[in-house]
C-alpha cells in the first residue's frame, strides 16, 4: 500500500518501481522511478539524502547506478519502497514527485554493445517454413545454442523517437534495386540490461545472471525485410537492422519480476554443460502488440526455448568481456498460435496474408502507421506488473 | 627535416605522426603524437599553449579531439609539424618528448560500434572455395554491395594485449563439442576511425568521407573458425570473433597518407548509385604479417574490391547514425598470391597444407604464438609512412 495517489492496484504499483531518466522543464537529465502516473526525482531524493546511492542517482543515465551490484540495487529499492508507503514519509517525498504527463523520457542508459539473439522456436521455424519451404524449419545448431549476432549500439532510440524509413538495396528479378524498404518489419523483444561487468577471458556462469542484468526493457527490433533478405548472406543482417532499435523508456529491475520466473521449455537434446541452468527458469511475460490502436498478437514470453541466463553464459563462454549498459535481446518472441506472433513477417505469412486493419488491409508498415509493444508480469500477491510501452511511428524515406 | 634525433628518415618522420594514447611514469594517460622513437606529449603541449585544441588533447581518449573535425584536425597537426621542425621551438618542445620504450601504450580511443566489412575479392573467393568447393566462389550480392556486419565493440584491445585462446562448441561427426578452439585464426585488416558524427535518419555520402573519417589503425580480428563454423548460421559470426579484436596503438591520421591514394580496381558490374565515387580510391598499404618473427605473407590493400569511402557511404545509406569512435573494418586484407593473403585458413587452404614455421609446421595457431601485422605506405618525396603494429600472443584456454 503506498501513499502515492492512484498508484495503489495500478501495473505501477510499488511492486514495480521501474527506473528511467527524464526531463522536466529547465531542468537537467534525471534518474527518477516511475510510481503510478508519477515519477519520483530520484536525483533529488538522493541529494536529500532519503535514499543513498554512492551519487550514482545524480546522473544522467542510470550506468553508474546499475554498475553498483546487487546489494545496492536492492537496498535502493528497498529504500523506495519504504519511502512510497511509510506516510511519514509523505511530507518529505511527495514534492519530489513529478507527474507523469509533465516530463519528457529519454534513453535510460547508454547503450554499450547490443546483441540481438534468436531465441523462439516458433519464430525461428515460422522463418525457416516462410523462406526455405520444403526444408526442415530449424537449422541444425539452433537446439545446440542460442544463435545470436551484434546489432548496432548507436542506432537503439528510446520509445517514442520516430523511425524514418530506411533506403537501400533490395532483392529484384533483374538484380537490386535501390529504394526506401517495401517490407518495413517490427520485432517484439525483450531485452536485457547489463549492470555489473566481467573481465575479458573471463565466463559468465548461468547461476551468475542476477549478479550481472540489472533489469529488463521492451525491444522493437525494426526490419527491413527487403534489404536484409539480400545482404545477409553469409555474415548475417546489417542495414536490415541497423537503422533503428526502439526500446522502452522504462528499466524494469530484476526484482520486481520475482514472481514472474517460470520454468522454461524442455530442450532436447540436453544442451552443454555451460548452458544448464538448474533451476531452468523463464519469464512469464504477456506480450501486446498494437498496430495503429489495433491489438493485432499476444507473444507469449514464457514459450522461448532459451533462457536470458542460457543466453548470458553463452555469450560470455568464449571470454568476451560484458559492461555496463550491454544490452541483450531475446529475439522475436512468438509463441505457436498466429495471434502470438511478434512479427509482421509472421503476422502475414510473408506478406501473402495480409491483416485487416484500419478497414483496410496491410501487410508490412506504412508510412504513418504507429506501432505499440506493452507487456505485463504477475507480480506478488495476485497483483500485475506493467513494463515500460516501446512505441514509434513511421517516417517516410528521405 | 625534424631537428628530432633520429625521426628523420624512419618511417615515423613529421610526414607520419600518429596519435595514441600513453602511460609514463605515475602521470595520467595522456594523448601523444609519435614522432621517431619518442613520444610528444600532447596534454603538456597544449597545457603549455603551444597548440591550441580546445582542450581535447588533455583526455584520456582520442575522441574528444577525433569530435573536432578535419579543419581542427588538420591545423593541429600543420601546427606539430611546425614545432618539431622549426629549431627556434626545439627549447620549449623538446621536455616534453618522452622515449618511446619508457611508455606504455593504451586504446587510443573510446569504441563505439565496431563493423567488420569483407571487401577483399581474393578473401572472399578463397574463403568461398574452401567452404563451398565446386560452387561460384562469389555469392550473388557480392559485387552490388560491401558485405559487413556489427562486431563486439567491448573486447577491442590495444595492440600487445594477450589473446585468451577462446572456448566454445565446434562442429564434430556425432554433433558439437565443447572445448577449446582448435582452429585459432587472425585476419590482417586496416581499420577506418570516425571522428565526427552523422545524426540518426541522415546518409553520408561518398564524397564526405574524409570529413568524417580521422584516422587508420591495423587491425587482427582473431577468429575461432571451428566456433564460426558451427555458429553462424544464419545470422552471422558470433563468438567466433567476439573474444578480442587487436588495433594498433596509433591512430595514423588520414591527412598523413595523402600520397598513398590510389585507384582501385575496377568495378563490374556498376555500383549504385550511392556507392559511385569519382575517383574511386582505395590506399595502397602495404601489409605484412609475421608469424613467431617470420614472414608469411604480404597482403596488399591497393587490392581491395570496395574503398573505405564506399564502405561508409554504405554504412550510413539506410540512415544510420554516427558515432564518434565508430571503427569500421576493411575485412581480411588478401592478394591474389598464396603470399598475399591475410589469414591462416588462406595460407594453409582451410588447414590442409601446413606452412613451414620454427623448424616444424603450423596449420592454426598454437598457444604461446605471436603474430604481429605492420604496413607501410608510401607518403610525400619518396618517403615512407609506418601504420603502428598490432601484435598480440596467444595464451591457453582456461
Amino acid at each position: 500500500m503506498t501513499w502515492v495517489t492512484g498508484a495503489d492496484g495500478s501495473a505501477y504499483g510499488v511492486t514495480n518501481l521501474p527506473y528511467g531518466v527524464f526531463v522536466h522543464g529547465e531542468r537537467e537529465p534525471r534518474i527518477g522511478v516511475r510510481v503510478g502516473d508519477f515519477v519520483l526525482d530520484l536525483a533529488g531524493a538522493e541529494a536529500a539524502g532519503l535514499v543513498l546511492a554512492a551519487g550514482a542517482l545524480g546522473r544522467p543515465t542510470l550506468n553508474a547506478f546499475m554498475a553498483l551490484g546487487r546489494p545496492q540495487w536492492t537496498a535502493v529499492r528497498q529504500r523506495l519502497t519504504e519511502l512510497l508507503t511509510d506516510p511519514a514519509h509523505r511530507a518529505a517525498v511527495e514534492p519530489l514527485l513529478v507527474p507523469l504527463g509533465e516530463v519528457r523520457l529519454l534513453l535510460p542508459f547508454e547503450v554499450a554493445d547490443y546483441v540481438d539473439f534468436y531465441s523462439s522456436e516458433h519464430h525461428a521455424a515460422n522463418v525457416g517454413q516462410i523462406f526455405r519451404p520444403g526444408q526442415p524449419p530449424l537449422l541444425p545448431n539452433w537446439r545446440h545454442l542460442p544463435i545470436g549476432y551484434h546489432g548496432r549500439a548507436g542506432t537503439v532510440v528510446v520509445s517514442g523517437t520516430p523511425v524514418t524509413r530506411p533506403c537501400g538495396q533490395r532483392p529484384g528479378p533483374e538484380g537490386p534495386t535501390y529504394g526506401p524498404s517495401a517490407r518495413l518489419d517490427i520485432e517484439a523483444e525483450v531485452g536485457f540490461v547489463v549492470g555489473v561487468p566481467s573481465p575479458l577471458g573471463s565466463r559468465v556462469s548461468v547461476d551468475d545472471f542476477a549478479d550481472h542484468v540489472f533489469g529488463v526493457v521492451l525491444v522493437n527490433d525494426w526490419s527491413a525485410r527487403d534489404i536484409q533478405a539480400w545482404e545477409y548472406q553469409p555474415l548475417g543482417p546489417f542495414l536490415g537492422k541497423s537503422f533503428a532499435t526502439s526500446v522502452s523508456a522504462w528499466v524494469t529491475p530484476l526484482d520486481a519480476l520475482a514472481d514472474a520466473f517460470r520454468p522454461g521449455p524442455k530442450q532436447d537434446p540436453p544442451v552443454a554443460d555451460y548452458l544448464r541452468d538448474v533451476p531452468h527458469l523463464g519469464l512469464d511475460l504477456r506480450l501486446q502488440v498494437e498496430w495503429n490502436g489495433e491489438r493485432v498478437s499476444e507473444p507469449p514470453f514464457a514459450t522461448m526455448y532459451w533462457t536470458p541466463a542460457q543466453q548470458l553464459a553463452h555469450l560470455t563462454v568464449n571470454g568476451a568481456s560484458l559492461r555496463t549498459g550491454d544490452l541483450y535481446a531475446s529475439g522475436t518472441v512468438s509463441g505457436p498460435e498466429r495471434g502470438q506472433v511478434g512479427s509482421f513477417l509472421e503476422l502475414t505469412w510473408g506478406g501473402a496474408e495480409p491483416v485487416k486493419l484500419d478497414g483496410g488491409t496491410r501487410t508490412f508498415l506504412e508510412d504513418g502507421d504507429t506501432v505499440t509493444i506493452t507487456a505485463t508480469a504477475p507480480g506478488p500477491d495476485g497483483t500485475t506488473v506493467a513494463l515500460g510501452e516501446v512505441t514509434g511511428t513511421i517516417l517516410p524515406a528521405r
